[in-house]
């Protein structure tokens, strides 16, 4: 994070450094660097976050402080519940999308009982399970970059919530910027290996976030109340809870999906959209861009058992492409 | 509930209703009366209580402002977190049950890992799960009645929690008055047609919730972010949200028995006990009636599925009669 120089409660006055020469990691990615640290870098920072802030760090009556603070957080949690998990799923006055080319999809995503209740069951957790403090707004536009230096920033939506959604915000970030880069655009070898790094920090990012997750686990097991270590003491007992660690970030795999499909579909058929699709300057090329990572986004909330971890999704995401803008053929594809 | 007449938060006074001539349920259970009307009673309170304080109800601002306020009761939690999660398996100072016959049964309750896994998962939701306002002390002790009135007292507890919580420490209340009185003792018509309505009332109790549950979402399904009205409008969408609706019970179902066996535990070999062993002066008739309530405990929380619903449920109760003080033996019974 950027670090915190001055705060003044009466003014509402934040002070904090400068970051130079950063840029926005998505301003990156569209103009097709590579950043070695950024995708290790911010998966450091959700595993630290995401369990330090949890039950399984402290005992319970330090997140209720938590609780207390960021429950009142109602109006940018509005904005997320309005524009991520509802208005993409109905005719809603702020959504858009690239015309006419898209209407189909748009009109398949509201009518879709099955994809609505798989929706509502994400957003249903979103709302009811305080699993730990989560940043709520981690795509590529929060992440700032050189280089050799990764910060996040914008927290302003800070909530108790589900982990996956910050790990899904990012990966569905960046799977739409490999989507917004189709192999038959730029210098092929060159738009190939980019598109393969791409990928490939997504990997690097969810194995980064699972091993430092489980490494602070394992390395903080004394004072919690969620898995309390006189219960799973001993050989037998370690071993049990080394196998619930991983059945918990097992359903936290599950969750970040789920919120990356979600992100997916609510930045192209939503309010906001996201730059990388909008650098595509002939509409019908970008609808097709942006029908693909629909198709991929679908099957991720409809046939989540295709994607058991994450080497299965990335090896899937590139067969989504070219799925095309009819929305009935694409499920077929 | 009782009438409320005056609240003075200064002084930190409540003047209610005195409750007169009613008693305590756990008592009039122990003296073997039929109160007709209480589990149709405590099941329409959980069904309204547990509904309009979720998230189904109401836009979810309104909820948080209940977090804000609740996620500062801890210094209760602490005591259902410790006495009621945490210290029944392990050697902890507080616990005792019905020596020396009960030994093994505690010495297997502390060494059973999976079970403690079992535990663990349902105290992590306890932590986690914000779906309603809960009581959070729903024992039989809880509620005074009359042979027409029925009152919910003792809300000190009251917490965001799964609402299963409360439906299973009321079932787990009624199963443990069940197990008190063996069917080798009392007049054995008589003691049999008792336990019989005793049985009776958690059906009665879990079928009046899952109704009372379902009729207030069905009508009041407009004004909420869970599950907009919006996305299942017309015919498909109203029978797509009437499976949601059956799906949502059937969770709350799982989460009872886990709670409700979690809670026969903690009353047996933990800290607070229940009247109704207590009231067997005998201690080895008592810790056979008791082990017969740990062995249908153990199972609810290893083998679930073996309870699919409410009658399952009853109808495998008489089988745990008579398990015995050998927790292996138990096992195979």
């Amino acid at each position: 994070m950027p670090r915190w120089l001055h705060f003044d409660p009466v003014l509402h006055l934040i002070v904090m450094e400068r970051l130079q020469p950063h840029i926005i990691l998505r301003q990156g990615l569209i103009q097709g660097r590579t950043y070695p640290d950024a995708a290790r870098a911010v998966a450091d920072y959700v595993a630290a976050a995401g369990f330090f802030t949890s039950d399984l760090a402290s005992p319970f009556e330090r997140k209720c402080e938590d609780l207390a603070l960021f429950s009142r957080n109602v109006a940018l949690q509005r904005i997320t519940v309005d524009l991520v998990f509802t208005d993409p799923y109905a005719v809603a006055p702020r959504n858009h999308w690239t015309l006419p080319w898209l209407n189909a999809w748009a009109a398949a995503l509201r009518n879709d009982l099955a994809l609505k209740t798989a929706v509502a069951r994400h957003r249903l957790n979103y709302l009811t399970h305080t699993q730990a403090l989560i940043h709520g707004d981690l795509h590529t536009g929060s992440v700032m970059v050189t280089e050799t230096d990764t910060r996040v920033i914008d927290r302003e939506f800070a909530w108790l919530g589900p982990i996956g959604f910050d790990l899904g915000a990012f990966i569905a970030n960046l799977l739409m910027a490999w989507f917004a880069k189709p192999a038959d655009t730029g210098a092929a070898p060159v738009q190939a290996a980019y598109r393969q790094w791409i990928l490939d920090q997504a990997v690097v990012f969810w194995q980064c976030f699972d091993q430092q997750f489980r490494g602070h686990w394992s390395g903080h097991a004394a004072a919690n109340d969620a898995y309390p270590a006189h219960h799973f003491a001993g050989t037998a007992g370690q071993a049990q809870l080394g196998q619930m660690q991983r059945d918990y970030v097992a359903r936290i795999f599950d969750d970040t999906l789920a919120y990356a499909a979600i992100k997916i579909i609510r930045r192209i058929v939503g309010f906001a959209q996201v730059a990388d699709f909008l650098a595509i300057e002939d509409p019908h090329r970008r609808a097709r861009a942006e029908a693909s990572a629909l198709a991929l986004a679908r099957d991720l909330l409809l046939q989540p058992q295709r994607f058991p971890d994450i080497a299965a999704l990335v090896e899937a995401v590139p067969r989504y492409e070219g799925a095309g803008l009819d929305p009935d053929v694409s499920r077929a594809h």
